[in-house]
Order: structure tokens, then C-alpha cells, then sequence
């Protein structure tokens, strides 16, 4: 059985330009059909420009790539809206085109009309270990040999695949995926339309250590960690939970592989997390907030909404709303580049030191 | 079946604070009792003196969070001993007191006597897989589809959590917990009351690669790793055997998310290694090092006791005991900071750049 | 039953020296019993130089270690071939003594001779759950609660450890070994003779998402991963496949633990990814390419075949072959030397700051 939210969206086999465009319900004067209504191309699917063969769909960004036009093999190219003399360009080539605001995003709207992951079918299977107390909504699927726990709920349509183990009184919302071998530790509250990618951790015991003369005093950790609907955390990520309080990600966040976020983060709503990003205790991101892969942020930190860390950053500091910042510690984007350029340079610019 | 080290530790329910202080040993004239014996407020639990209800205790840590005395909902606030005015303070709000030499190691005592982490009961899930050849200790807890192999020992009180794996001849020791999906190969040894997170993984091959003119030739990884007593390991870190000898942790040492130590590491008593560090093959820690996240150590390095190696650091040669480093590669925090103050200045200095 | 590729290799328990070096085939004048044929104790096993206890086999690199020589208690040491002084201060010591090109990989050949890792035996798990239309060759191990999805195919001789999760459509090649808890994604092919550690996650969701005003769209990843003969990947780490297209690694290459390969990588033959590196989507490695811990690659950057990224790196352009590069963002590596000597420096070179 499939499920719903896939219900009828995915085209099995082939279809023709024009129906796909209808589909998607764009105009045809957005496409090739206005010039050339014969040209109707069918289309089973979609590919990068350069690996495109007959029959897929590909896509653009820029005039910049308009030399691949002539090389592709794609039997219906995605253009940007301008400049519009890609339209006559494509057109002569024999491609058919559509063009768009977002290249990018409509290829993976299309992409989705032709793949969607696998998911198992909606039955518990006999080696899974689900405590009697545990609310099962409809639809739910429970891989092999997962474990859950005393007092959770799992709504409906919820997906969980093999060797998941939930811990007891942990709410997954309805539609949420949790991958194979992902943990979900107790209490731990996650929200609809999330997907918890495999190895994940979710709600474990933040890092807390007391320092005294004879040892490290272990803090326990009472709190629990809430993802909002729409949350993706990447393979082999955690997200602590706090001593007290919670660990908050906002709704829509997408979370890459290999991230750590500390206990007591508040993390606003639809920033990404890129891989292998680390988040100290008690960090706070505005919303669309997007951190770049390797960057770190200090404990207590705050981080205004929109603002942009790029690769490898360590922010030791607030940044404001919409700020672009680099470097250990990180600075402004642009005074960053400036001393990149000119650490190059000190063998030359001391070339005679005193 | 409650586990012996926290029988009767929790406090289920409410306690009175002239009850809670005696069952902490602290004397009245440490607390708020000395001065107004009839200010005797129920407590039930713990919070963030910003996010504290009525009912609770919560803390501050110094004179410059005085101010949230006035606004906390907290019936009870952990005080420093300096200065002493901010007892005055709490008396004149109505809060209840206690003076501590360390308040967040007190407030972490009083979060124990109200909160422990879950534990499953002492039993066998009927699912786990354990060789015949396997010794098991009283009162062990091992989950379901739990995979135990043949030679190992488990002590007395070991908790096991569900789809854990531990290949032959491993050794846990008492009270140990291995939780959900967490890996511990041939060999290891695992100390007493260590704890092991969610998804990681114990005793692996290390990283250990010849090169030929033909290929990487794959050098064998005879060794195995040994966690002293106390030792806890992050979700999803990885600490690797390797190729002969031993892997060491130091009692006691603290090891957060996603760290990677690699073969032959010699780590001290008492470390922190923060999240995402890594350690390259054969460093060697001394006692009470400090690491924090996201920084490396290269191989072979030895890095003398209570230092401290600040966030995002690479350390390329031996440190000292009880220095601070930082940089790329490290050098004395205190040299780091002024190169940083003058990177940022650099634009500036080379106005006219020659 | 043993498995075909370690049989008869290992040497249960003792060998004399002359035995093994006629089973390396190694010439006895590379020996010192060309010198000394009476000089022939036995060995079982290899150890470090300076842990080596009597009876066994050990190494030194170079004449700066010749001093380790006169304190070791190995019997037998493994010699560089240069300076031949080595091979009549080892026979003075009573040393029995072999000389190689490349002593460390001698000794690993060696160690291999010892030593191969646990492998269970070849049978299917009663609990292990695998798909009927799934196609399994023979001498297949499959530990307990692994679970194999449709439409796999595992050839011959592959060791699948308990708790592995394969889902739809994979293809694991001969030979090759998953560790637990391990999981490989729905179309990954796992080429011959491969390792993946405990943890890995071959072939999840690449991180795609587009932005819109609403929110991330996902962009489905509907490629697969394809990793080639004699491919490891280390513990925690993650592979991930492309939105179109394929994640490729390269035959022979080397993986470390908590390693980040995004979508759309293609990394050459015999390339070296040490622990924690990160690649963004698309990065193109040449062969022998080897990058150190904690480096980045930024994404669609090319590294040119047998260039080296040293520590903590990181690389945002193009790289040429054969090139050694450093730094934040990375530059030759010389240069970057130069720069860090120049940095410590800064402060007192801008003494009177202008």
C-alpha cells in the first residue's frame, strides 16, 4: 500500500511534454509549445545537462551554462526567464523548453513527479518489539526488529524503518520517516512531515559535567529535545537534550549529516544545518538561519535570522540579523576575503622582516 | 526493579527545603533558614532561573546575574558565596537560599535527587542473541535484539539497551550502560560505571593503511581498546583498536558526540574531549586535559596534563602541561588572540599595500 | 568454517624465523641468518619496538630510531636497508633481523600472518530477516537482525554482521564484510572485497533543497551510490546518493571514521580520506588523492590526482595534481608554512601599530 502522501504523484513510466506541462500547471506560453506546438516530446524521467539522455528533462541556471544546449542529449530543457534568447536558442536546437523563476526548483518539482524514495508498506512487522502501552495511529509502518518503548505515541502514517529504537514516552507526529538504526531517546517530541535519517540520534544526554577536585560530577540531563513539523536531521547527527528546559529545532530546519547540536540549541525556523556543523550548548538561531559545512558555534551564542556563516566558521559571538561572517573567530564575509588575501601576502609584504 | 545506585536517590514527588537541605548535609547557617526559619517552601523539581516556576530551585553563578532574582518564579535559588549581599537580596524577594562554593555543582546535586535517566528493568529480552559462552553478572539488563557474541563478560548490573552489538571477548564492567544501536567490537574492555551513547562505536580496525605502488596495504589491527572505570563516550564517537597494543581512556575521562579517537590513543584521567574533536593514531593526553569542540590533535602529539586546547584548534607539536593553546596550527591562547586582533586589522595596516 | 581468503594465512601460534622468511620469500642474504644461520628463535606474534616482548617480530624506519635497538626485547626486527651499519648493530645485539624496502610494510604482512580479524561463521541467522526475492551466493554470512530488503543481491563469501540494515535494490560484491549496524540505502552497489565499518551509511538522501519563499523544497535524490573493489569506509561515516546520477568511490580507496562524502561526489582510485573530512555536493577527487583529518572540500571542487590537503584544510578551488596544499582557504603548502611563522609574529612586527 502506498502512502498518501505519494498517492497518485509519481509517474509510473512515461508522458508526453505536454501533458507534463499541464501537470504542473504552467502556461504554455511559458514554454516551447507556444512557438512550436508539434514538438512534444516523452519524457520518462530527469538528468544533470551533461549526463542527460533522450527522454529526460534537465535544467539551466543561467546563460552562463547556454554552451550545454548544444552538446545535451535532454529532450526538454528547464531555462531561466532571462535572458530570453535561450528560448530561441533551445528551440532551434530542436529541445523543448519551459522556462522558470527558480530552474532549480521546478526540475525538482518534476524530479518528484518521477521518484519518490522507497518506503515499506504500512504493517508492523512480527520482530518488532512495541511495548503494550504505545499508541499506534493508522497506517503506521514498523520495520523489522525496531524497539519501541513504554508510553509512546506514534501517529499515523508514521514510517519507521528496520532496527529503530524509540525510548519510552517519545511522540513521533504523523508522516514522519525515522530511518534505519536512527535512536530516539526518551521523551523526545518529534513533529509531522519530519525525516530522521539513518544512525541519527535524537534526544540523548547533553554533555554536562560538573568540574571537582576528584572527577568530572555528572550532570544529569532532565530535558528533552522538541523537533517541529518538517525537520530533517542528517545520518549519524545528535541533537542533545538539555539538564533542564529543551532543545528546540523550528519548523521546516534541515539538519545534514554528521551535525552536533548541544543541548538547550533554539534553533528557529527553515535553517540549514550543513554537514558536520557543531552547535555548542545553549546556542540560538534566528530563523533561515544557513550555517556552512564544518562551522561551529560557541556556547550561548546567538545568531540573528538570515544571517549566512560560511564554511568552517568558528562564530565565538552574537551575529546580527542577515550578516555574512567567515573565519576563526569569525568576522564580516568581506573584511574575511580581504585577510585572506592579504595573509598570502605577508611573506611579500615582510619580505624584509625587522 | 530499580537499579542500585539510584535506589532511593530519587526524590518522587515533593520535598520540603529545610528536608532537601538537611538530606544534602548543608548546615542552616548556609541557607536562608538561619535568618527566616519559617520561609520552608515545597520544592519539585529544578530549572533555569529564567524558566523556573514556583516549586523549583535554581541557581546563579555570580553577582552579575543578581538581576534575575527579581523576576525568577524560583522558590529556592542556589547562591555563590560572594557576595554575600545577594542573600540579603533573596531574603528581602521571599526566595529561599542556600550558599554554595560551587552553586552549579550544588544545582547538579539537586537535579540528581530528583531526576535519573531512565533505565529498562534487570532483564533478558527473550530476543537478545547471546552465545552460550557469555558470562552475565546479576542483575544485567539486556534489550531486545541485543546481540551479545560468544566470550564475552558482562558484570554484575550492566544495562544494556536495545540493538547493541558486542563482538567476542568483551569485557563490561559493573553498572556499565551501553545504550541503543552502540557497538563495541573484539577484545574491548570496558571499564566499570562507564557509560557508552547511542551509536557508538568501541574497538574498531583503526585507520591503518601501507602504501604500495599497487594499492593501500591493509595493516591487520591486532590491538584493542581499554575504557578505564567512569569513562563515557558520545553518540555516535568512534574510538579504534589498533594495530598491536592497546587504545587507552583514562578514568574518568568524558568524551562528547561524534569525536573520533583514533589507534593507539593514550588519553589521561579526567579529560574532556568536546564534540567533533578528533584525535589523530598514537596521541597521548595527559591528566585533566581539556579539548574543546571541533579540534584535532596530529598523530603522535602529546599534550601535557590540565591543558586546555581551545575550539577548532589544530594541535601540530607537543604542549606543555597546563597551557592553553588556539590557532591553526596551536600557539598560546594569549599570542592567538592578539594575532587575531591584528588579522582582522590587516586591511588597515596595508592601506597602501606595496 | 573459515573464510576462503584468510585460510591457511594465519599462523596459529609459533613459527622460527628461518620458516618465515622462506614462507615471505624473502633471500636469506636479506636475513641475518647469511651472518648467523644458528640465529633462529621463534616467533608468534609482532609488537611496537619498544613494547616488544621475547618471541616477538618488530620494526624501526629509519637510523634514528638504531638507539630503540640496544633496549627492545623483540627477537626478531625488520631493518630499512640503508645504513647496513643497522644490520651489524641488531647482529651484535643478538638480534635476528630481515631488511626491506619499506619496513612497516613488511612488518604488516607480517602482522597479517599473525593475526586477521573475527569473522563469524558462514550461516544465516535464524533472526535475520531477509526479503524472499532477495539473491544470496554462497558462503554468505548473516549475523542476527540484519535485515536485507527486495531485490538485493549479496554475492559470494560477503560477512554481513547482526543488526545491518540493506534496503531495495543493493548489490554487495564478494567478499565484502558490513559490520554491525551498518546501513547501506535502497540501489547502492558495494563492489568486491570492501569494509564497511560499524555505523557507516552508505547511499542515504544527499542534503538537496531548494529554497522558496515558504520553505526548503526537498529535492528527491533518486541516484544511487557505487563503491568499487577493495573501497573501505570507516565507522559513522556517510556516503550519500545524488539527486540524479551516482555518488562513485573509487577502487581501492580509503575511508576513515565520521567522514562526510556528499551527493555527487566522484573520488578516484586509492584516494585517503582521513577521519572527519567532509566533501560537499559534487567534489571531484583524482586518483591518490589523500586529504587529512578535519579538512573540507567545498562543493564542484576538482582535486587534481595525487595532491595532498594536509589537516584541517580548507579547499574552495581548484586543485592541480601532485600539489600540497593547507590553510583556510587552502594555498601551496609552503606558502602556508611561511604565513603561519609570519602570523605568530604580528604582533611583534606592528609593535607600534600605525
Amino acid at each position: 500500500m502506498a502512502y498518501p502522501r505519494y498517492a497518485g504523484a509519481v509517474i509510473k513510466g512515461a508522458i508526453e511534454f505536454r501533458a507534463l506541462v499541464r501537470q504542473l500547471g504552467i502556461a504554455d506560453e511559458q514554454t516551447s509549445l507556444a512557438q512550436n506546438p508539434l514538438l512534444n516530446p516523452t519524457v520518462q524521467g530527469v538528468a544533470a545537462i551533461s549526463q542527460a539522455k533522450p527522454g529526460t528533462v534537465s535544467y539551466i541556471e543561467s546563460a552562463a551554462l547556454a554552451h550545454t544546449l548544444a552538446t545535451t542529449q535532454a529532450s526538454v530543457v528547464i531555462l531561466p526567464q532571462q535572458p530570453t534568447v535561450l528560448n530561441e536558442t533551445a528551440t532551434q536546437l530542436g529541445l523543448a523548453w519551459v522556462v522558470a523563476a527558480q530552474p532549480r526548483l521546478l526540475f525538482a518539482q518534476i524530479l518528484g513527479l518521477f521518484y519518490q524514495p522507497w518506503q515499506p508498506e504500512a504493517v508492523i512487522h512480527p520482530t518488532a518489539v512495541i511495548h503494550p502501552t504505545v499508541t499506534l495511529g493508522t497506517g503506521v509502518a514498523v520495520g523489522a526488529h525496531t524497539v519501541i518503548e513504554a508510553g509512546c505515541t506514534i501517529a499515523d502514517h508514521v514510517c519507521i524503518h528496520p532496527n529503530v529504537v524509540i525510548y519510552p514516552d517519545a511522540t513521533i507526529g504523523d508522516r514522519t520517516v525515522l530511518h534505519a538504526n536512527c535512536v530516539i531517546h526518551e521523551r523526545s517530541v518529534v513533529g509531522q512531515d519530519c525525516v530522521i535519517h539513518s544512525g541519527a540520534v535524537i534526544g540523548a544526554e547533553g554533555f554536562g559535567f560538573v568540574p571537582t577536585a576528584a572527577a568530572w560530577f555528572k550532570m544529569q540531563q532532565s530535558g528533552s529535545v522538541v523537533l517541529e513539523d518538517g525537520v530533517e536531521v542528517g545520518c549519524n547527527s545528535a541533537v542533545d537534550r538539555p539538564a533542564v528546559g529543551e532543545t528546540r529545532i523550528g519548523k521546516g530546519t534541515k539538519i545534514d549529516n554528521l551535525v552536533q547540536v548541544a543541548h538547550g540549541c533554539q534553533i528557529g525556523q527553515h535553517c540549514v544545518l550543513v554537514g558536520q556543523v557543531g552547535l555548542a550548548g545553549a546556542v540560538q538561531l534566528g530563523d533561515r538561519v544557513v550555517i556552512a559545512g564544518q562551522s561551529g558555534v560557541i556556547e550561548k551564542v546567538k545568531v540573528g535570522a538570515r544571517a549566512i556563516v560560511t564554511a568552517k566558521t568558528l562564530v565565538c559571538q552574537d551575529i546580527a540579523e542577515a550578516q555574512t561572517v567567515s573565519g576563526i573567530p569569525a568576522m564580516p564575509n568581506k573584511l574575511w576575503l580581504r585577510t585572506t588575501v592579504l595573509i598570502r601576502r605577508l611573506p611579500e609584504l615582510f619580505r624584509k622582516p625587522s
